[in-house]
């Protein structure tokens, strides 16, 4: 089994990169399904990647992101330069994909070598969205694409964390959009490197743009969570492994109109001085947290076969029946379960 | 240190269970830090917890979740029993939070000692969102609240885990919302045990009701991930531990008008007798799927630490080092890092 993974890998790898696109998309598809190819490829595959730009980018339902992206392709390719775009839809792999509209449209770059598009669900993932998203990447990037863009819904975390795990992270927001999206994207801002404000043909762009630069000058150290119980307290620092960590530069912001192309060049070139500037140090905070997100969850896959594997799985789920039942407290049966894989 | 964390643990405990409101919300805020003291008390107060019923109840934005929770307060009290509710918000814990309208409305509530009304931001919990919330819902079930909901957007990844780890699961939809709505409440569907259409007074509730019978009656089997890339290929089958798995039953289609109470009570009996067949077998399975996620949660925290305490910190950092420059591969990284606590 192990070595007709890595027989398969190492062709599947090879005609990747190489240009064959099939062969690109079924090491995407290993890589969605955590398989055993899709791991003897990327031990294959990422001492050769690192070369290209990972750029996020994120904003709430109807800011245009799809719109953005068919525009930034065409921009990428004017050029001379080549793109493949991870599109993280937030649909099911389940009841199945919705939010076609825009994506359709980019197929019309379907014959074109030098544009890659690949749609991923937000669900499903075991050990977590960003790290598939990442090792997607690292594929991508070793298959010589000169720029890769991880397009997600940004209203939810693992969403953000993604869009945030890249080099260069841009927030879209549309004028005038509702109040609950208003508190989204104050959570989104915090990931930002640049701000863009789409859909700028629009009444109100000038001033949302003007509003937000506001909002950025402004950023409160550090605000308390809105405890509303009687008696609330405000609640503590966040985990300190939150990869959506503040980013120290105060971002730009941008106004673009996705659907003439207006503005659409000014982005591309400040994601390219973004990038040349983070080079220099500041990006690798983020390829850092990268490969610290992607680790963890080989780590925790590991641990999770070994605590279901053939010696384990009674104990573990006994473990688990008597926590679901009450007659044992989680902290205890965390401590035996450690003990049992130290064991093994 | 860990003796002093037991002292505070057992005297917040013991107040918290007693009726002391102020304590239960510095355990609560205990449990959002992973504080010591939170570890202390759940060993305490979660062998006797397990009596209340845990209801998620998630939507997309704009379906009025918010104040469907604030008229089944109502209701509830109205029988007699308490309730508490955990409002997980998407707003940051470093911008500070949004969304104050309505749960400001709840505060009218706060003279109520049968009620208790508790924030929590769904980013920043190391560990996870799910995690966090179950150890929250075990406190407040020890401290004797009857019902215990638990609100959250649906939009998430995360967040839609937390309302599918509840024992009953209500999707909450409203008439005619957009179609990227559309695409999220497809992937809420799978995990409700009730759906409810909620601003039943606006046209089209009745059609919409219709519409969602209709797909949870025609619910395919398996339909494949949209992958839109040339020669894009179907993604394999979702993770074999995501808690968001289908449920058994078709969930029943309510129709309710919070802002007026219009269908409350039957909303009310209709999760009581969600809860009642439940207990025959089915909530079992939510109930392991909490257990499982609160102690991996509780097992890859203690993993984590291990690998940055003082003797493997240093072999940590540059084993991540190598992966972010690509020199070293995440697989072989995380094998040596499991090499590593193996022997630690």
């Amino acid at each position: 089994m192990k070595a007709d993974a890595a027989t398969r890998a190492a062709e599947l790898s090879g005609s990747a990169v190489a240009g064959d696109r099939l062969a690109l998309a079924r090491l995407l598809t290993a890589v969605e399904n955590h398989s055993d190819v899709a791991e003897a490829a990327l031990r294959r595959l990422y001492p050769t990647a690192g070369r290209a730009h990972l750029v996020g980018i994120t904003g709430p339902p109807g800011s245009g992101k799809s719109t953005l992206v068919a525009a930034l392709i065409a921009e990428v390719r004017k050029a001379g330069r080549t793109v493949a775009v991870i599109a993280v839809d937030p649909s099911s792999p389940i009841t199945g994909g919705a939010l076609l509209g825009d994506r359709v449209r980019m197929q019309a770059y379907a014959g074109d070598d030098g544009v890659f598009i690949r749609s991923m669900a937000s669900r499903g993932h075991a050990g977590g969205l960003a790290p598939t998203s990442t090792a997607a990447a690292a594929v991508l990037d070793a298959a010589g694409f000169d720029l890769i863009l991880v397009e997600t819904v940004g209203t939810g975390q693992s969403e953000v964390e993604v869009a945030a795990m890249a080099d260069t992270t841009v927030v879209l927001e549309a004028p005038e959009m509702g109040d609950e999206v208003q508190a989204i994207k104050a959570g989104l801002l915090e990931v930002a490197d640049l701000v863009v404000v789409n859909k700028g043909d629009k009444p109100g762009a000038q001033r949302t743009a003007a509003q937000l630069r506001a909002m950025l000058v402004a950023s409160p150290p550090r605000a308390v969570d809105p405890a509303v119980g009687p008696g609330g307290v405000p609640a503590g620092t966040p985990g300190g492994d939150d990869p959506a960590r503040p980013r120290p530069k105060r971002p730009d912001v941008l106004i673009t109109t996705a659907a003439t192309g207006e503005g659409v060049p000014e982005l591309l070139a400040a994601l390219d001085r973004h990038r040349s500037v983070g080079r220099a140090g500041e990006s690798s905070g983020a390829r850092l947290a990268r490969a610290e997100a992607h680790v963890w969850a080989i780590v925790t896959d590991r641990m999770r076969a070994r605590l279901h594997d053939a010696s384990h799985a009674a104990a573990t789920a006994s473990l688990l029946t008597e926590v679901a039942e009450h007659r044992l407290d989680p902290y205890s049966a965390a401590d035996r379960l450690l003990d049992e894989v130290g064991e093994g």
